[in-house]
């Protein structure tokens, strides 16, 4: 399974105001956003089918993350 | 502000079968997980100095994936 890389999202926490961060705060978050990915790109996937398509547009992602 | 690549967030699509994917699909998600990163920092900040601490630990982001 691909990964997210963890320092682009401990660089994201500083950039949030996070001046200090433990690295276990780090690799759940990590964890947490490839877990949203998944889930978000499983609805796509079945919004592109249900539309007839094998490639996920930007519409699919948009109705995934709308819910 | 940082960012998050975008060839990882691709490759976690393709492992979550989108086998293929528009540009604009992945830009998106990558743009929201940036933002489902920033939120959940500021809060889990917010849970370290209600804590009485300035270093966010993973206590803090269980509670702000919590809600």
């Amino acid at each position: 399974m691909a990964r997210l890389a963890i320092a682009p999202v401990r660089d994201l926490m500083k950039d949030s105001g996070a001046k200090m961060v433990a690295k276990a705060a780090v690799l759940k978050l990590v964890e947490y956003l490839e877990g949203e990915c998944e889930a978000l790109t499983r609805k796509a996937v079945g919004f592109a089918k249900h539309a007839g398509r094998k490639k996920v547009m930007l519409t699919d992602i948009n109705l995934a993350i709308k819910g």
